[in-house]
This record gives structure tokens, sequence and C-alpha cells, in this order.
């Protein structure tokens, strides 16, 4: 039988899941593999992985038998994939199934920002709305310019939901790709100079990192909101508290961020950021999916069929 | 001259468009009317109104030439119609301008109330992300089903987004309307036994009081969440209230309540509640469209031209 490892912060239901279907050793973190004793190591076929902690060759070489390392979640850029083809290691992950929580909560956090819902609420609540009368007026949300960076699955269930918002929708991508009206820029700096609100919907790992560059957030107007749903490493997250901090572009809506949960105190600083604790795909329905995903490829491998969402 | 009195709680910017067009007079409120000099009084032939006190009968005899009310606002509920019509007093309003913002502050309170993303940010800004892990799962958004309570055009602009979102629309109205592919009922009891989402789109007024009666609140489900972005007077709200407080309907989000602002305290101990100030249309864009219009429909007066948007 093939012998399953466990490692991450899973949900109680997810546990019983992966205990139903493998009964795997359950670790809290890759660190905590150098405490299980080596035959037990040596016996790991597949590693059911979930977090955003590295998980490189010196963690692959603790498991020399491991054959399949099954991703929780889209983003994969924790797991080192050249490393894992260097040892003939299967990486899987679980896309699609989080797309439409991830595109809702990267529109709900711009209406926030944008609408400054946030801050209403708190006016009502604190008692301002009777002794200081209406809250302040804020900024048309219907009919603003979208820039969506990566027209992946979730750029475009955003840019379909914004669309019905009646937004103009831009996009970069690396290629052209086929869309109702939208506007194609092959440039990111075009595309941050022609829209109100850029949101950035790539996947994360080296590839991308600062993809939104200095330049890239020097090209947006004091107005311009930033939208990240992705990864914190996708934008050059220095240059974007600069331009917060100094009003360089208008706010930021952030769902990720770079050393979660220990991210940069600044952002706490700012009135004009909606920080969401990467919640995008946390829903309950979402989670069980992305579970029996991740499951699923692991009874593909024990099986010897081929995986359902291959990485590599 | 048309002499023109403005009375209400207007903008700074929305003071001077008045006071270049009519140099009216500025009154607080409907009761300040008594205040005013008798002569002065009689010469008034505009009111420029705002705000969500009665203007009924009373109010408008100490006004005998008065012509036109033309509303700031697309509901006039405030204004006494049936009175207005004995005395030969048009009513206009500023409807269409402000759908987009409307409908906007809908879709946002929703997805502030299902992915619980107030407490969610209180979770990241309160460090409990770094010592308690990530954020409950909450409850997917998208696919849901949603209920239009009234299918006017604010309700068809809600209808439009949350067909982006993947649900499936159901709405009563007095009459079955050409929809997509949307679900008719003829009985709100109806509708509110079959949806996730009760969202309420009525006109305010006499006829729509408590429209949303304890026996449709009844009908909705454990996990329902009301929706409300018209007047308060449209939803019985003590037993909206019961519901919220004994775990009969899952949540609310409101824009709207009886009495505002001294709006029943009960709103603010429940977390289930989304509240926003009855900011929908508040966004500088859209009240300097509202405050044109009120303005053209003065002119159209003046000219003996026909009102843009007549009420009566």
């Amino acid at each position: 039988m093939t012998q399953t490892l466990a490692i991450g912060a899973y949900s109680e239901s997810d546990i019983a899941g992966l205990k139903a279907a493998f009964d795997p050793i359950f670790l809290d973190t890759p660190a905590d593999l150098a405490g299980v004793d080596a035959s037990k190591r040596a016996s790991i076929q597949a590693l059911a992985f979930k977090g955003h902690t590295a998980f490189g060759g010196a963690e692959m070489d603790l498991l020399p038998d491991l054959k399949l390392i099954a991703n929780y979640g889209v983003g994969y850029d924790a797991i080192d994939i050249p490393a894992a083809n260097a040892r003939g290691i299967k990486v899987s992950n679980t896309p699609d199934v989080l797309n439409d929580d991830v595109a809702d909560i990267a529109v709900g956090m711009l209406l926030m920002q944008v609408r400054e819902m946030t801050q209403a609420a708190d006016w009502a609540r604190s008692g301002q709305w009777k002794t200081g009368g209406e809250y302040r007026l804020n900024r048309k949300f219907s009919g603003g310019r979208a820039g969506i960076v990566g027209l992946g699955r979730i750029g475009r269930e955003i840019a379909n939901r914004l669309a019905a918002f009646k937004m103009d929708i831009h996009y970069y991508a690396r290629s052209e790709k086929e869309t109702p009206n939208w506007t194609y820029h092959a440039d990111p700096v075009s595309l941050a100079g022609a829209v109100d609100y850029l949101i950035v919907a790539l996947v994360g790992g080296p590839d991308t990192a600062k993809f939104v560059s200095r330049e890239v957030i020097a090209a947006l107007g004091p107005r311009a909101i930033i939208v990240n749903i992705s990864r914190g490493s996708t934008i050059d997250e220095d240059a974007m508290l600069e331009a917060l901090e100094d009003g360089k572009i208008g706010g930021a809506a952030l769902d990720v961020f770079l050393n979660e949960p220990n991210i940069n105190p600044r952002f706490y600083d700012l009135p004009n950021v909606v920080i969401q604790p990467h919640q995008g795909s946390g829903t309950v329905e979402t989670r069980e999916a992305m579970a029996a995903l991740q499951r699923d490829n692991i009874h593909a491998l024990m099986k010897g069929t081929a995986l359902i969402t291959p990485v590599n």
C-alpha cells in the first residue's frame, strides 16, 4: 500500500477525509520532517501538502521514495518544481474549483475599497451618522476601467464579474487572448496607465516575482486602486507601500502579502487599504472540493492512472 | 422670475449649483418653513427638496403659489403625492442616474455579509491571524439563489450583476417581466422560500409598507440573508430583528432603516448584520448627476416645458 504523509494546517473535516482515505502521518510543517524516523520517511510515496512554507530539494531528499506531492491549492509556488522534476516526483494542484471564490473576494474587496464601506459602517456604528450627518461622498464603482494582470482562469472570472458592473476591461497576458471586446496590453506599464483598478491575478513563483514593479506602480494615477488575490510576491511590496503612504496611488485591496501572516505592519497604519487574511478560497464548499481533488490525485497515483490535475 | 426655496442638507457643491441657478432661500428642514416671512413664502413657486422628513399638505399650504416640488433622489415617499395633486403641485424626482451606485452597494454589502469580510479584516488587523491561524471558513457566494423583490430599474441592475456571479435569479413583481431566464414568483412568500438571498428593491411609500412581512421572513431559511437598499419601511423591521436575534435567518445587509439615522439600536448588537448609513447613491459623480437633474426639472418649470422626470 502507498504510504501517505500529510503536511500542513488542515481543517477538521480535511483531516477526517485524509484519515478515512489514507490514514497518513500528519506533520504541521516541512521542518517537522527531520524528526520522523528514517524508516518511516523511506516508506512515504505520496505527500498531501498544504501551506506556504518552502518545500525544496532538501525536504524531498528526506523522502527518498516520494512519487507525488499533491498540493492543496492552485498556487504551488512553495514547491520547488525543478527539484521535483530532478527527482522524478510528480506534483498536482487543485485548480478551477476555487476560481469563483477568489474572484468573489477580489470584487468584494474592490467594492469595499472604492465605496469606503468599512469606514461607512464605522460611521453608522460609532454614532457619527446621528451627530455628523451623511457619510462623506465617495466614488462611483460601476463604469470604471479595470486592468487584469494575468488573464488565466481566475483573471477571467474577475473580468466577467466586473464587466457586469459596466467596466471597460483591459488586460495583460503573455499573448493576446480571445475575449468579448477587452483591450490587450502587451506591457504591464501600458496597462497600468490605462486603468482605474489594477487587479493582479498572476500565478506565483520566481517567474512573476515583483512583476507589478515600481515602474508599473508609478504608471498608476493618484486615484488608482491595486487589488491582489494572487501572491504577495507578484507585487514589489516596498514600492506599493511607498506609493500608498505618499498618496501616489489611491488605495489597495489585498488578500495576499509577503510573509503571511506576519505581514509588514506598515499596512495596518494605512486607512486606504482593505486587508483580508488570505481567505480567497476560504469557503466550506470550495475547501471540500479542494480536499477532494487533492485526495483524487493521490488515489490516481495509487491506481496507476493519470493524475487529474498534474503540474509537471 | 420664479422664486425658489431649497429644503434639506445639501453638500457644498449642490449648494453652489443651486445658488448659481436660482439663488434660492435655504432651509434645513420642513419645520423651518413656519419661521419664514409670509410674503416670502407666498412668492415661492419651486421647491428643491431633499431629505426623508415628511412634506405633506400642511407644509404645502405654507407655500400657496407652489407649482413644483423637485425631489433630490429617486424615492419621493417623504412627499404626500395625493396632497400635491389636490393642490395642483407637480412633483419630480431623480431616477436612473443612481441605479448603478445603489446596485453596487447592494452587491458589495451581500459579498461582505456572505464572505464575512468585515470579521476577516478584523481577524487580520487584530493580530489573530498570527496567533489563531486562518480565518474560519465561510460560505460560497457565487452560484447562490438570489430573489429580487421589485424588478424595477434598480432591481434589474442588481439582478444583472448577480447573474455574473452565476446566481439563479428569482424575482417578485406585480406582473411577470421580460427577462433572460429568471424565475417569476407572483407571491413574495413563494419567492422567499426559493432563495438564499432576498434583495429588496421596492419603491417606498404607503403601498409597500411592511411588504416584506413577518410571513415572508418566516419563509426564509436559517441561512438566508436579507438585503435592503430601498427604504426601511418596506420590511417589517420588528419581525426581521426577531428573526436575526433568534437565528431564524442567517443575516442581513442593510443600507436603509426606519427612523434614520436614529435606527433601532438592536441592530448594533447583531454580529450578522452589515450596516451602511444610507449611502447607496453617495458618490460624487452620482450626486452631481442627481443635483443637475433636480435643477433641470426646475428649469423646465421656468421655461414652461415638460418636466424631465415627473412623478405625478
